[in-house]
């Protein structure tokens, strides 16, 4: 067996370590006579496995007291529509567009307006900036009294990252953050969010599960028009078990729980992503060849998306990337290209393998 | 290693080929370098694994071309919300209750309906006669305008199962009916039913996936109400990845369609299941020491409640049936007593042991 280096945006790589203990366990955990998709959700093992990966999760993330760790399904799409239906109560809320996902995310939230009464306002884009750079201050148009200001702090397919939530001012109004795809990637100050969301399959688990962190007085607020299963705080008051949750992504998150803090928390999780994302970064930006065009200071250090100066030869590239044991490089339709998706469980070997392989290709190509 | 016998409600105990060939394949499918759990869901990888598992559940119990196969997230429990969204369509809807599970379904729709418009009935129910036994005809009151007549045609909890469609008169109106619990344990007339849903967590994979099988005339007539990703025509125009899909279930799921295949298909299986359900029902009509309340035509061949007929001895039996391998039996604390759940991946002779570990206890308590 040849394990490739996998550069795909989601589902994404996951640790070696966790995919060969779920494999050894696959048929019997722990001595029990049965696997972890066999078992009762409601019985004391698979309690114990959800209790010890919420455990995990709030010391990783440093989660305070008033804060409930939600397991729930759906992906960040189906929180597009739960996120209003919780917390729009008839009040206003507003978007930042600072890519498709936030973009998606007001586009479901005005879908649903109509029905559940209130407003959505847009409250500050870059779409007509490329989603090169996250908002500058003037930019913003932010309502002291809306209940909530919605923001993805991680751009997936443009390569955005919001690190400082400092560089938003303070108006009091809840911030609800799509975080999907750099959560756990570095520590973070939890108590500065409403709510944060993250589809577990970037640097979480497998998908089909999604994680919500709720701040508690957040909760109890939903429209009549919310399904009792989408209700956070039904949700919360069930320990996310109203119905059978995704037991088997939630045990593959616990093991990746485990995983990150045997490599010593999210602080050396952030060093060991700083290393690669600069690796990537300064190649990049000391190339004639290759191109990423998002702002320094709103670069992500988890999807780095390039361009080849001359794209016909992008189906070359892809073609010796692979060949290469380089994998899913191809960046997503609406922005071509390529992209180079280097979550937790991707090892600074893999992203030097890439950069040897580009400068390789550019020396032979340029 | 020594695997016991799980008779798990469901989540519930799996095929061993399944599970062994799922931790083979863990790091590495099929020689691409990298585990299902890993793939991006738009690749070609994945993309042949769903097709694979749609075309075998589609031969296994010959769906129609006019019904759309969907692999979706939220279980049994989101569709209650999900089918009065997308079928109500400002109309009324009928309501059959034989359990927990179509009484919850029935309670979901209530819920929703203020927000929704229209109405919904109830067209039937035998919660005073405990839910021990089907509908009879003339405790039905159906509405032949209904949009649709929802049923739950395996009650998991009190085990009450209905095979024969034919005892409903046939109105017109769509059926809608949840399968959790028995879909795939015999061969099924599909174009009797409008729409059929059924959570994987018994005889279908993993929880975190429902199916569901829709005839295509009943989509597009969502209500505005409706998320996005809730909308089975939005779902069914996009191939069930509107967004990321639960791919790692449904990879499993498909390797259980394989090995139902493999059985011999739904009648071998079938013939399977009645084999088992009269080992366990003829021993229970046999004792003195042990009882099942259902009406004979009434029982399920998959969900087997019975009580001992002394209560205080429970603890010791399910005590004894662990030490002997023999698991999850205790019924739900609904109905008390026991239950045994003997999905398609429990073999004959887990229910012969079951059996006889039943004989010996009631020899030396009765």
């Amino acid at each position: 067996m040849t394990r490739i280096y996998n550069f795909s945006a989601g589902p994404a790589a996951l640790p070696e370590p966790v995919l060969r203990q779920a494999a050894e366990e696959m048929l019997d955990w722990h001595g029990v006579g049965c696997g972890v998709m066999e078992m009762s959700h409601r019985g004391k093992e698979f309690t114990s496995i959800v209790a010890q990966a919420e455990a995990d999760l709030r010391e990783l993330l440093a989660i305070p007291d008033n804060y409930r760790v939600l397991f729930l399904q759906g992906g960040a799409t189906q929180q597009f529509a739960q996120i209003p239906m919780n917390l729009l109560a008839g009040g206003s809320a507003d978007y930042l567009v600072t890519g498709t996902w936030s973009k998606k995310a007001y586009g479901e939230a005005k879908h649903l307006v109509g029905a559940l009464g209130g407003a959505v306002r847009l409250a500050g884009s870059t779409e007509t900036a490329g989603f090169t750079r996250l908002l500058r201050t003037e930019e913003l148009d932010l309502d002291p009294r809306a209940r909530y200001l919605h923001l993805c702090t991680n751009e997936t397919i443009h390569g955005v990252e919001l690190r400082e939530v400092s560089r938003l001012p303070d108006t009091g109004v809840p911030l609800v953050a799509d975080m999907s795809s750099h959560i756990l990637s570095r520590p973070l100050d939890i108590g500065r969010y409403g709510l944060i969301y993250a589809g577990a399959q970037k640097n979480i688990g497998p998908s089909g599960l999604v994680v919500v962190i709720v701040r508690e007085d957040l909760l109890g607020h939903a429209s009549p028009v919310t399904p009792t299963i989408m209700d956070y705080r039904v949700m919360a008051e069930n320990g996310s078990m109203l119905n059978t949750p995704p037991t088997y992504a939630i045990y593959i998150a616990g093991l990746v729980f485990r995983w990150l803090k045997a490599q010593g928390g999210l602080a050396a999780v952030e060093a060991n992503n700083i290393a690669k994302s600069d690796l990537l970064y300064d190649f990049l930006d000391a190339s004639d060849f290759y191109d990423n065009r998002v702002e320094h200071d709103s670069r992500s250090r988890m999807n780095i998306p390039f361009l080849l100066r001359d794209d016909a030869l992008n189906d070359a590239f892809l073609a010796g990337a692979k060949a290469a044991g380089l994998t899913q490089l191809k960046g997503h339709k609406s922005v071509g290209g390529m992209r180079a998706s280097i979550y937790n469980a991707m090892p600074l070997a893999g992203v030097q393998a890439l950069v040897d392989y580009m400068r390789d290709f550019s020396a032979r190509n340029g």
